[in-house]
């Protein structure tokens, strides 16, 4: 009885922790809209400045709020099946890969058509270096968790360097939001920020909003109560999986 | 045997990923001092910018290298006793927080000498809240784990957060860094940036060298095996300590 009042208290708290990453998450993707939309001239695909729009407002979406939705889904959804959450956790990130690809596509060919050079800034050299990562990072997940052809064993070495470099990446987005952030309104609103402009006081805050989310989401996903353990059903399958593999003896399952 | 050496291995790597993040640590300095000096005029107190120049220099060693190595006394110095550790450990904090204060100072009084305003950019945002709250942190510590006051189940509750906002506030940190440097360059080599300057090369590579610092220090620190575990003297002193002030029953000891 007792046991169960604090589970229910620590799952009470994890909604309402996870309903401020949503409430942060869609805020920072709101006001990207509304500083670009509304003091950077809105959103185009013809080699403009609004083109260039289309960057930032993509690599919040996917490099941040989706991907943080993704990596909560084991916290999030903890009592569905493992197989169901790993295929929602590539699915989502899939769908942030896409987001991730246009926003990249969208500064390459704003750069092209205004014969800007790629690639000189920090904010570029950590941009590139997660989009790299993050497609081995989803090709190694998908390799490992979801191909029948890997063993226990190997699922077992790879799992935390997974949640390692997931988490890593996730907040080398958040920084690298943070540098985007900065370059722009240096390049728009140089003469003024100093002086408080409403823009600057706008991208300030959201990246503010940004770093809130990320915590925020780093804080759910480091607490141990909150981590999913897996039901006696997978205990049995999973136990299977290694006898299957590698004819071993029993070992306790990752969980995730 | 074979337990012992597979820990030998473990400390082992651990020895050379310890030796890998001075190394790194070591670089960031080392190249942000050739930055500022041979690049942007070297180091003064006299309200110009080489004044200024004095703020990156003490951030990186303050709010990165010592900052770094004081959360890593737990783990490069294991074996020492658990009070030592935490004196070390406030101590190398106490250092980093001298450097962080005259970097502050470096700036404030830099722009009060030049008439520029405090405290518009996303940079100045991030880094006040990491002062204060690092400010906050200290204190916190010496508060909860260095006087005898406090209870050892109060003890138990904060520790959690004391070890999350303690990880937090360092990555924002290096996070803050880059931004910084981001702005410097934007300041200082502009036109040029564009034109791979080497001195934009430099600061960029400096960026990924704090970034590749921050993951190995949160790699070391979040891996399980090199968790430090109480010695069985600890141990017992703790039970004393949990008996003493609360007269409760045992309960595990929080390892750090």
């Amino acid at each position: 009885m007792e046991a169960n009042s604090v589970e229910g208290c620590c799952r009470g708290r994890l909604h309402w922790l996870v309903a401020g990453t949503q409430i942060l998450g869609l805020a920072s993707v709101i006001m990207t809209g509304v500083w670009l939309g509304h003091y950077q001239g809105g959103f185009a695909w013809d080699g403009t400045a609004n083109q260039f729009n289309v960057h930032p407002l993509c690599m919040v979406i996917g490099m941040v709020f989706l991907y943080g939705d993704a990596i909560l889904v084991y916290r999030t959804l903890r009592n569905e099946g493992k197989t169901t959450l790993k295929l929602l956790h590539a699915f989502i990130h899939l769908i942030a890969l896409v987001a991730i690809i246009v926003g990249a596509v969208a500064v390459f060919d704003f750069h092209a058509a205004n014969n800007i050079p790629d690639l000189y800034s920090l904010h570029s050299w950590c941009g590139l270096s997660i989009i790299i990562l993050f497609c081995l990072q989803w090709v190694m997940g998908l390799a490992f968790f979801l191909f029948p052809g890997v063993t226990y064993s190997l699922r077992t070495i790879y799992y935390p360097f997974h949640v390692y470099f997931g988490l890593a990446l996730f907040i080398l987005s958040i920084g690298t939001c943070l540098i985007g952030i900065t370059e722009k309104l240096f390049f728009s609103v140089r003469d003024t920020y100093s002086k408080f402009d409403p823009q600057g006081i706008l991208a300030n805050t959201l990246g503010l909003v940004l770093v809130c989310f990320g915590f925020l989401v780093t804080y759910i996903l480091t607490r141990n109560e909150w981590k999913r353990s897996a039901s006696p059903e997978e205990e049995a399958l999973s136990l299977h999986f290694k006898t299957l593999t590698e004819e071993g003896s029993p070992d306790p399952v990752p969980s995730q």
